[in-house]
């Protein structure tokens, strides 16, 4: 089983087609999770979550309501407390319901620093080890985790550049055979490096490091936002 | 001498009359520049920069041809490179043109790996030094940046919200005097401490630490996000 979660971010950075994604995903039998303000917004396409998350403190009291009635795992977060409700939601969706894969909508846009929390958030050490497990999907881009160790890291069709980001300290950073390598590159500050592409050819690159958590962003153009 | 820069992010993560802001800076006598993309993007508002840089690989033959015509100060920028076109940029504004301050602008929004490039790029030892005369711009989110210090961080009254990211390594990281406080937070991953306030009738709050670069990112929602 898979899991497929929306967080609250606006709707323009959203990928084209959620409700179709999140219909089929339904349909299959996948996990769907709301987390806080998504959980509605998940009604909102025509599907139920089966699970919601959050201190729900976006929502208006119908509208909480309306999930009471309708969801039949909810879980009330503490607003004091360790772990943010998206991770809260990661741990909930790999320890308890044993999901394969998780792809998190809704996580970008808007406001940076909730944006920045929800890009950051899986090096949080009681998640981090389902970091590779998880995606971020928003309309240009989708952002995979990995862990130091050799890792081959597959060309999704449809973004033709990607950008490779340490998300803090990172120790021996390698990119092989793509369009530009890299070779043990060290460093205790997040750095990017951003624009490349696969070769002609090619379906996969190499990426490895000893230390550290690093994301692979997927990324395309879209013409639209350049007309007025 | 103010400068305000466009980068080549999408129209729709602009703020609301940029053409106004633009067009009120040149008129100042404030120093207009566009980074590539940013420099024809600049003349579709009505405003010649006075400076452009970049390798202008974005840009068509006429395009190119238009801004090589009507802009008195041109940077090509090599594409293998230390500096890339953005912190050529701001080292140029400081230290050939002496700005006391630089908004940028179309630095968010798209393709995700280009905005933490520009997130980041402050760390760059060769620019660190003028961070806190840096801030990105865009329509919902204005994000200023902290050397160690004691630091006092005024209010901007447009946004009710901000949020503390520590870009790195953080030693030592308090907040006083705002809604949530924070006492000698430190870490050697980057770490976001989202969704704070000003607290009711004051209009700053203490910033220190002892190591690292912090920004704050000033936030405010827009509700147009939640409708359809």
């Amino acid at each position: 089983m898979k899991a497929y979660a929306l967080l609250g971010g606006p709707k323009e950075n959203w990928p084209e087609h959620l409700d179709q994604i999140m219909n089929s995903a339904k349909a299959n039998g996948d996990l769907i999770i709301g987390v806080d303000r998504g959980s509605i917004l998940l009604t909102e396409l025509g599907v139920i979550p089966d699970l919601a998350i959050g201190d729900f403190d976006s929502l208006k009291k119908d509208e909480l309501g309306q999930i009471e009635n309708q969801v039949l795992d909810i879980r009330y977060s503490n607003p004091i407390k360790d772990l943010t409700d998206s991770e809260l939601m990661i741990r909930t969706a790999f320890l308890e319901y044993h999901v394969s894969e998780l792809r998190i909508f809704g996580a970008t846009g808007g406001r940076i620093d909730h944006f920045l929390v929800n890009l950051f958030m899986l090096q949080n050490k009681q998640i981090i080890k389902y970091a590779p497990k998880v995606q971020l999907i928003d309309r240009q881009n989708t952002i995979q985790y990995f862990l130091p160790d050799d890792n081959r890291v597959r060309k999704i069709n449809t973004y033709p550049y990607f950008g490779v980001a340490s998300l803090g300290t990172v120790k021996n950073l390698t990119i092989k055979g793509a369009k530009y390598s890299l070779t043990s590159f060290s460093s205790k500050y997040p750095k990017v490096f951003a624009s490349n592409e696969f070769r002609e050819g090619r379906d996969k690159f190499e990426l490895s490091f000893d230390r550290g958590l690093v994301c692979v962003i997927f990324s395309k153009d879209i013409n639209r936002f350049y007309s007025i």
